[in-house]
């Protein structure tokens, strides 16, 4: 679950109301197509009648013939059957991502560092940034490095701007990215957007979170990386953790001591992300892990 | 999977060769019987051909009439067919389980307490000890206290009046039972005793391990659950975890600082065997937790 | 500082603006009476002209016959020099504790437990409830119990009655007491009462935190000890900390394994106020620990 | 204690036999040259006539000027009286520290990257490695990079070459350093060479513990930092950590969380080093952190 598998793969994502026979009917409709199952997670909210979620991944030969036959019989019996919200991901495809920042880099060099290690199973088309200074940072990873200026009158354009590098994209990810993106372009990326909150929500919500938690005097700081809404910090999370610290730790301390959380944080969401382990409930996450 | 389900459940453990199909044969096997799956966990040590272990639970109704019957018919067609070794448990026949214990109290009574909050599914039909100290406290509990002297002449007596105590048991819990069981109780009891060994097994096996740990200058204590085979300290680690110490603190308060880890890592280990989430593998423990 | 030391100890609390000399001032007054410094800490909220906390433990002969005497001198030389806000601890004075409580006994236990093993060094006079459920469990510790109805009607008597039993006290515990005291009488008692909320605060404020987590979906819950001040849940934190859950676990689940975090962090943040390692200043601690 | 302080400072270590009056006469000798105590640690093995270790941190004016005459006048007085073992350190003259590497890059580009945040105050003077492939990633942050190749046959040579690499150096850093430094060498470095092990010692001494590991099938891997002697992996540790792993991670998995872990692990030994709060006594370390 760490590193990427060498296996040709599939994974099934589902949704549906529970009732019996599920395992049984989906198992056996990928058997007939010669899968072997690797892994399989499933989630009730209740012990009976409740929402039912699964994910099961296969290992599966010749898959790139068969998927598109696959994908029509499961629509048209399994899943018309149970009623079923549901994806299936070619997991060869690799998924496009594009990461969004101002002028931290730590969040970003983890991310980029992870990616060149084999950790994170997808192309980073590019990353996008308000400010130049991380331009040679990111070339040394061979990564193309766009710089969009935005401010109060030109929102509307910059957004606009930074669509279109990266209209081609399955994730965005903001690794400290300091804009409030228009409730537009949110609805544009519906959970396809992680961000990385540098506390631990829903405490110390909005701007400055390392000097609310100061200042409140907690005992551990935090970071959350949930999934961006137009509500401000208030999209699904997917992840959180904490890192204890003490009265001896000004504001600056604190944010540097963050800087540890937030990276781990935001680097494990995006992996569970991109192997298709999250999946999103109301304003919450089933995290299969 | 902290507290007691309600429902009338059964859990099925297996573990065989992998081969495609085995999720589809068993699931569909239940299915005709009206189950209902609540969880499945599968774990294969290598993405094809590997060793395969499942664990299912599921809901099921009339349980008590049919679980013969299903046990017989599971046997004679998928269970032969894939040559799985399994085990099929009724979760309302509450495992029967005896606590040995000498003077610390720390373990035991975090065991006692879980169980009377309904935190561990089981019967605790006594507590046996080679002291007299903890009966006021066992009493207190509502659970028989039995007193067996142990001493180097009179091992073999001792050990078989435990046994003649406990025979009915399905699990022995060793929470700091400072005797060493005999190679003959041990087997006699392959793998149905969990014991809790003060410190990060491999590190420090054996007398004493806080001085150990004092002398080497360790910067964290820790606690290992295990299940007991003749070779000391040796066999299957189920559950480890740690906290962390400095150069203040002496041996006395390690002790103190590890019992905190020894009570919870024990606790979490008898949980977990109660709810039939671990499978022996070699030496080592396959939990699906 | 896990176990009770066995010297005759006494320790000095210092609060002050920062200048130089403090140091040497204050370990020369103590050396002339033949003090050993045992350990000692201090903190700045700059590193030049910032608020000053001193903790200082010193071992020293015939401390009885003396503190008075010194304490006389230290106010009118050191003291009176650097305009310090200061208190003299002897340790072999131990602090009188009530325990308050409703109905849930982990923390309760936890607590009389540890007092039964020395880890917490106080005399407990009582515990105090609302309810009759916990007389046996606190009984079996041979500590007084006293069971104080309180309703709408009658806080004002319930309180009088609550006074009166614990007004010998230096310190009062809410181990889970589910009334909220009057402005009055946490007035009476600043800074000398202690309550476990279980949330990680300031998340989560108010009734049913469990509940507000799981609506939430956050992946840690967690639990804060506080001063208790006339604003519910807003007092100077003392200690916090967390536990991982995930969207499997429902509210009673949280609750239950919340109590695991209640108890740990009211334990560790009743031994620091105990042991005079903790300075209020402002609406935030420093815990010297 | 995180980032790097702005002010003028002096560290001062001591360690002798404990007795009375000395925080007193420590304190007052500064005292004289107008310095103000910033922080101030003491640890005694006993509670009365231990080993004592000290280390206190100061600001003063004008100190470039005064601390050859200030380390005269405390050899003759205060540290003759209490023969004490003393190091001042002048903490604006940076240590200076080359990091030896092989192949693997992640413990070298988390130190590489806190140093260039500030957050480990120190000169990084080169980096050497018995391989080629680090040189593009090192140079990427301004630091030279030698290539020295080790073999069976010209080990001394080698040692000889790296010697004259880092002749300067008050620190080698051996950031997973593949090669066993001889008796001879480490000698000539005597508690100037920090280390990290890819295990929680004494656990998995020598070779791929990572393997060992797994086939011991432990629930937490860990890493451990410590100064070299002639015994590998026996020398004072002086920071340790753990990480929760499960029967599903392979000995790949292992390694690729371990990294996390072993980054982490190094780097809080290393700033803890630069900021002289280690002292070593017997195998063991103090770490006034």
């Amino acid at each position: 679950m760490y590193l990427m598998s060498q296996l040709a793969t599939a994974t099934l994502l589902i949704k549906c109301q529970d009732r019996a026979g599920i395992v049984q009917a989906v198992s056996e409709f990928f058997y007939r197509y010669g899968a072997n199952i690797i892994s399989l997670d499933q989630y009730s909210t209740e012990p009976e009648g409740g929402q039912y979620f699964m994910r099961l991944e296969m290992a599966i030969n010749d898959l790139d013939n068969i998927i598109d036959n696959m994908k029509g019989s499961f629509e048209h019996t399994v899943a018309r059957i149970y009623q079923m919200e549901w994806k299936l991901f070619d997991n060869s495809k690799r998924k496009k991502v594009a990461i969004l920042v101002s002028k931290y880099d730590h969040a970003l060099l983890d991310l980029l560092w992870r990616w060149q290690q084999g950790q994170l199973d997808c192309e980073i088309t590019c990353v996008v940034s308000n400010h130049h200074d991380l331009r040679q940072a990111v070339e040394n990873f061979g990564v193309p490095f766009h710089q969009v200026t935005v401010s109060k009158d030109n929102k509307v354009e910059a957004e606009a701007e930074i669509q279109a590098l990266v209209k081609d994209c399955d994730l965005l990810v903001l690794a400290r990215y300091m804009q409030i993106l228009s409730a537009e372009f949110t609805a544009a990326w519906h959970m396809k957007i992680i961000n990385i909150h540098h506390s631990f929500l829903p405490a110390f919500v909005g701007a400055d979170p390392y000097r609310q938690a100061y200042e409140k005097g907690v005992k551990l700081i935090g970071a959350t990386a949930h999934y961006v809404t137009a509500d401000l910090d208030q999209g699904p999370i997917i992840e959180q953790d904490v890192h204890r610290v003490s009265h001896r730790h000004h504001v600056a301390e604190l944010r540097a001591i963050g800087q540890d959380v937030e990276r781990s944080v935001l680097t494990r969401a995006v992996r569970w992300h991109l192997q298709n382990r999250v999946i999103v409930t109301g304003n919450k996450t089933v995290v299969f892990n």
